[in-house]
């Protein structure tokens, strides 16, 4: 079993036996049952997202790659080449989202505040005011860089209220957090197949205001990221418009009836909580500190503080987890010393159980005193 | 069975059980067991199109995504903004690369010629020398629409003789036909996963001249599909710059070791030339004509011309041959009514043999006469 550990991180994780073992065939991409796959996966994303499946006033368009094509295709493909973006950061991928636009050639500002605190919907609402240029506001849903949950749906009022569309990277929380299209306005969803929905990397997908998806042709400076013609092109011919990953797809498929039976986002969501639950108390009572307080932490990634013990390295701590079949992850933090570990996954309360324990044991071996 | 027809496409195609079977496990994509098969999968990419392993003369970058995401990706990194392009059109895929240039706002300029004929090396010669602006030469080596193979090595020697660079789209030839950095002078080999290497799709990659790429920082409009960022990263880390499809490159490794274990592009060359024949041979016995002449066609996919009875129609020949377990591929030529069917994939002769039968049966079914 060392030789798999258990992923306790934000992705690629660890999937159920029934998700992998859909990619034990082989599709024809343009064969009419790979084509039947690919609407139903769409359809249920959609449905997920809250989309009307009568106007489908959202509509769902898949993306080869990781979330960051996703990201990438759906600002180079909803932001006109005159558009301007703000960018709302307090992680690494609010930076990235800014780092997109830069090198895209789109103009931006963006409104910064710590890693440990979301940006305040008052202070974008004023910036909106401000700068009438601005197009586009680009929010991330939880920023894992701390695991920190930013608050979108005063975020979208604001956004709505002043008459700009909001590109929402979900990455993190799609399938586990609500976020429906329905309550909260938006112009995009953007998430991928190996977070919360519990399939295995290689597809991403926007689930996208169809009026604005309509009036974006001829934005994207990219053939392989354009998501309107991606649309255009499944919608005349049910097909995708360069080879899909077909076992990824199948994966999905799979992974999205595991979610409907576990009772979808409300029921994918209560699992991670308790897991997450489970993780910040046996950590805590072995003496480790969080990183954010428990009102900004998001059931998804949790930020630990290293001990103040100079026997502690992250390296060290990791060798002696995995050794154990666990998996953690190192920090992204820029100012503060840290590792992270994930909450979600094919993983369950007892799992996390095991994980306290092994860190526990880690700890001892290496030589660090906590309490 | 017929559930899962054997795919006689141009890919995704079939692949071999222990290839699927290697996507059974999960990997944390930062974790040590990936970092490494990362590794051996760039450096028997780099041994198969000849790269020297000491000086590492050419270098694999893996990029997420199709085929095309790794054509786009190559240009984009290589070709400077005020470059130019001249792309060497005789079919869909010489025109995708045309088209990219254009989105992506690079100066192109086209040599035509019909599907059924190669671009002569001569003309480009003359093209090159005409046009002192143009940087870059790309080229398609079997041009799937049709399946006629390109006269790369001559062109290859007009390019480096003008001293322009090389880009050259081996799709569908990659680890089937010789194309070796060592002898073919050129600044990039694009290919993915799931043709000639029997791998999954979901991961395309680029064998590119180190000095061309050392000299390419700045040059993409675009973070997820720059080949500079995503080498240097990986230089750096070992690790992605952004999630790789695990799950893909897992099967790509056990793909990598049966082409060894076939005898390399040599002994998978062997097996994809014997089948072509065999599709040939059976095809012209019942009556078919296929399009190209043999000195032409590339040992790849074949395109047949319909028979010349109005009771053929496509989608039916189609579903006969689905209910018999074989999958082919509709015709993409644009003057001609065609269809096709691949050589590629874990097939045999056999396989094709009984190919051959089912179209037989096909044929009878729909009241096709064809002698």
């Amino acid at each position: 079993m060392s030789d798999e550990p258990l992923l306790l991180t934000p992705g690629p994780l660890t999937t159920s036996k029934a998700t992998k073992e859909a990619m034990l065939r082989d599709w024809g991409s343009r064969d009419a049952q790979f084509i039947e796959l690919t609407a139903t996966v769409c359809q249920k994303l959609e449905a997920i997202a809250g989309a009307d499946q009568n106007t489908r006033s959202h509509v769902c368009v898949p993306i080869q790659g990781s979330g960051t094509f996703a990201v990438e295709a759906t600002i180079d493909t909803l932001v006109p080449r005159d558009g301007k973006v703000l960018a709302l950061i307090n992680g690494a991928y609010g930076q990235r989202i800014a780092k997109i636009c830069e090198v895209k050639g789109r103009a931006f500002v963006t409104l910064k505040t710590a890693e440990d605190t979301p940006p305040e919907a008052d202070l974008v609402a004023v910036r909106l005011k401000d700068d009438p240029a601005i197009t586009h506001v680009a929010a991330v849903h939880c920023e894992t860089t701390s695991g920190i949950l930013n608050p979108i749906a005063e975020i979208a009022t604001v956004v709505a209220e002043a008459g700009r569309q909001l590109i929402i990277d979900a990455m993190s929380t799609f399938g586990a957090l609500p976020l429906s299209v329905g309550e909260i306005k938006c112009a995009a969803i953007v998430a991928s197949a190996n977070k919360c929905l519990e399939g295995v990397p290689g597809v991403g997908f926007a689930i996208i205001k169809q009026s604005e998806l309509a009036a974006s042709a001829g934005n994207a400076s990219s053939v392989s990221l354009d998501l309107y013609d991606q649309w255009q092109y499944l919608e005349k011919t049910d097909q995708w418009r360069f080879t899909p990953p077909t076992h990824v797809l199948a994966a999905l498929d799979q992974a999205l009836i595991e979610h409907e039976r576990e009772g979808g986002v409300e029921g994918r969501g209560n699992r991670y909580h308790e897991n997450c639950q489970t993780l910040m108390h046996g950590m805590q009572e072995l003496g480790f500190k969080s990183y954010l307080p428990d009102n900004l932490q998001a059931p998804i990634i949790v930020t630990f503080l290293p001990p103040d013990d100079a026997n502690f390295k992250f390296d060290k701590f990791y060798a002696k987890l995995h050794d154990r079949s666990f998996a953690i992850y190192p920090g992204k933090l820029t100012k503060v010393d840290s590792f992270r570990i994930g909450c979600i996954g094919h993983i369950t309360r007892s799992n996390i159980e095991n994980a306290v324990e092994a860190v526990a044991a880690a700890i001892e071996e290496i030589g660090v005193t906590l309490k």
